[in-house]
């Protein structure tokens, strides 16, 4: 048996305490995906985001509006109420309470109680995804919404999806990092065995962490290959970065060109993957994903395909992923401990980054609560 | 948003913590209904009540035996035993217990070991309930049980059912003594619009806690207004008071007539409630319910129009009140806060009672423990 | 009410303070039953003992592999992933070990890290099962290997099963030294009413624990008395002897004989079980069962009758354990106390010396923890 020795156990596990896991707390101070846009209706929908419960719906102005799930009056959900002229009227006793969480009635007296009320969270609705800022609505930072300028850009064909991971979401940021996996978890979906070997560039820096894998020359896999034409064996370039963009998105773009054909002659062939996780609860996570290409963009068969075809390797990575977590919990704490390897600092770097990033948010919450 | 500054936010959590509510240990001196009556036969029923395992029976003699539903050898379930001529045999190793819960036999051995038995409960069967003393039953005290000479008149007619609530005791308790909720949960069953607003008046005393109620004039829901023949709009007085008698009981008892008759040429229809809820656990609750009417006594199409009527109100508490309960579980401490409005009051001070009960209580075993 | 004086019960839970049960963390030190041989094949096979999770395969040498079923790079079960030459490859990235838990192949890189590694059991096949040694490989103790001369011997008539026991292995052991019970938990099955009151001897011994019981005449029950042809009423002599022999086997062996006969004409049949319970958690447990006779050997019929017949008895035993770990689990803790009688005695020294082995091999491991 080649356990490693208890001495070196204990420095993983030391190590590992400076990256953040499902034990960190959220980071609410950030933008995170609470739902498709197309979810949004006028009609009450409950969600749990980072372990609060929310109530969303659209206005008649077709504003989408999110309040805290729950009555301060006696804990009723308000999703189990009524919306009524863009106000939402509690199940219970009927309290109501407008789209900035004020309370404006209460039917049992004739004037409302001051100080009551419920949060209301800043949403923004941008392309299909509508993001939430998960920390105090005045504070919203414009400045750390992730760029998707090709989600709205009609030169790209876009599909989209939606999966419920039963793990944690800095799992799935660390999967979506580290591109060394496909040769095996997806053999059998968009992975090829050349992959894993194939050498890689990262890049690391404050809160933007990438990695860059060009496959050169490659077979593609034919969710790849079919629409692209790109079909022999060893013909094709496959040049990918996987980015990291802020704790609520990740970026995958990918070129292939034919690399038999002269550097200006080639035509390119994009395609886009927005990984937008955003976590329900310590060990689950809403994965959302909007998928783009700039190639054949009217031709629907070809959507389905591609859509298709990737939604089995994601659901492998849930599948995985949830794997994972289930060993995780399962394991006494002595035995439990990870080591990286060279292919995993940018995901070691990503978590040492959300880390701190909730430390520093729980400093300065502490600062708050102290001032006189 | 408007949910209130955290220093407000405090407050009603302090305030909170003078309440009885989930977390609060179960009063074990005073009677609650362990089971109707034609629940217990000659044979072995388990039942949890305040979160203790009991074994129920009937002996050939009628009494209703309540014992602990756990042999002290080795912890097996007697409820999975035998009854034998008014014994239970363990399954296990057929120990057996006599109605007063002496161990008197242990096959095993020519004599029972001494000092070893399980504890018997004080049980008294009342009409068509059984009550059970929860603490020690020496001190079964009789003063506490609640009046109920109408459950056991034959001038009124009866009917009874059992719900099984996913939510707290207490929660029940302040449902019952808060009829603002009329208007909202139970608006597609038995309120009405004018419910909510109407003026009500609040009775506070020592562990009697009551809102009388006036809705003149109404319109009855069907549930009334077809039994008693009050179908007219505007026609009907609804004359309610909802007493907490014990906290084994609540009374909701309502009279109707016609307003539009001389008050000396009016009759008068009654109708009374008694809701039962019996802790199982701390977030779950038996919920015993008898119903009465003093007139159409032998109309056995009404009472089975009104009962079934009234069981669509009831399961909206049951579904409303177990809502909350996920609520409250699922809500981040920091984030829990409830806050009461005027006409909580008798809620309010029915908590605070129950919380004091428990404490005199847990004080009392404290003094009983240190005795030298 | 005789539930006993609370300084009885306090004395009574004391005295269990000394004995181990549910809470007892597991004996490492020791060896215990993996799997049937016939259950472990060229294919991977996830199975939890004593809290930990593992996974098992059989090499092209046919020896079986007992690994950690987690990957140190990223904790994917290795059970998810697949057997490539009597190595595991994980499904995530693709990392493989050997047979003996070292890390050979990191795929996204051209070297191994050093100090790289899982745990590998060392493990035994030996007649029908595989015993497993938990601790430490390097420190597997033959001598504490079970004597099971006769589940290898072929003159023995074998059969074999297995059960899921929702219980702690403590109660298991417990119940099979405790031949009190057959009575009344088997009355319908293998117990006879005379068996509870037969007398008894027990031996208490270091680490060997037996009880042995004549029931001297006796009526056979069919699954004796069938294969046997001792059907008359009061014909049978019924001796058993009932040992521990190590935390992972349990014996029972039993001899029968036609009491009318004299002592020199008279034949013996045997028949031997052994009940061989691994923890699977502090809760449940596999229970492994091998049964054999020295009679009528070639008679498939009767291996089938006498094995069915069993079966339905130790599920009796399933059955009813698992209802003294639920009475158990919601028994509040002041109110959870246990006695025992005489014929306890065996189980009570045996529960003892667990305790013991335990606290002892704790205390081994401070000392190598604190080692300089």
């Amino acid at each position: 048996m080649t356990r490693p020795q208890r001495t070196v156990i204990l420095a993983a596990q030391n190590a590992a305490n400076r990256l953040a896991d499902r034990h960190t707390p959220f980071v609410m101070n950030d933008w995170y995906v609470a739902a498709f846009g197309d979810e949004i209706k006028a009609q009450l929908l409950a969600r749990t985001l980072l372990g609060r419960r929310l109530v969303f719906y659209r206005t008649s102005d077709k504003r989408v509006v999110a309040l805290e799930d729950r009555c301060p009056h006696r804990s009723m959900p308000l999703s189990a109420g009524t919306l009524v002229q863009d106000t939402v009227v509690c199940a219970y006793h009927g309290f109501r309470f407008n789209s900035e969480g004020d309370c404006i009635e209460v039917p049992s007296q004739a004037t409302c109680p001051k100080n009551v009320g419920i949060k209301a969270y800043r949403t923004l609705e941008r392309g299909p995804v509508v993001w939430i800022w998960m920390g105090e609505a005045e504070e919203a930072d414009l400045s750390k919404l992730p760029e998707q300028d090709w989600m709205e850009d009609r030169q790209w064909e876009h599909s989209k999806g939606f999966l419920s991971l039963q793990a944690s979401y800095i799992r799935l940021h660390e999967n979506l990092l580290d591109l060394t996996h496909l040769s095996f978890l997806h053999a059998k979906s968009f992975g090829t065995p050349d992959y894993a070997k194939a050498a890689f560039e990262s890049e690391i820096g404050e809160g933007r962490f990438a990695l860059l894998r060009n496959v050169v020359p490659t077979t593609l896999p034919p969710v790849w290959a079919v629409p692209t034409g790109l079909t022999g064996p060893g013909q094709a370039a496959r040049i990918v970065r996987s980015e990291f963009k802020s704790l609520g998105m990740h970026e995958v773009s990918v070129r292939f060109y034919d690399c038999h054909l002269p550097e200006n002659e080639r035509p390119e062939f994009q395609i886009r993957t927005a990984h937008m996780p955003t976590p329900e609860t310590a060990t689950t996570t809403h994965y959302f994903i909007v998928h783009g290409r700039d190639f054949a963009q009217s031709d629907a068969a070809t959507t389905r395909f591609m859509h298709d075809q990737l939604f089995v390797a994601f659901n492998e990575d849930v599948d995985g992923l949830a794997l994972q977590e289930q060993a995780l919990a399962n394991t006494p704490a002595e035995d439990l401990y990870e080591f990286s390897v060279a292919s995993d600092a940018p995901a070691v770097a990503m978590r040492r980054y959300v880390l701190a990033r909730q430390q520093k948010e729980a400093e300065a919450n502490s600062a708050v609560a102290l001032r006189p």
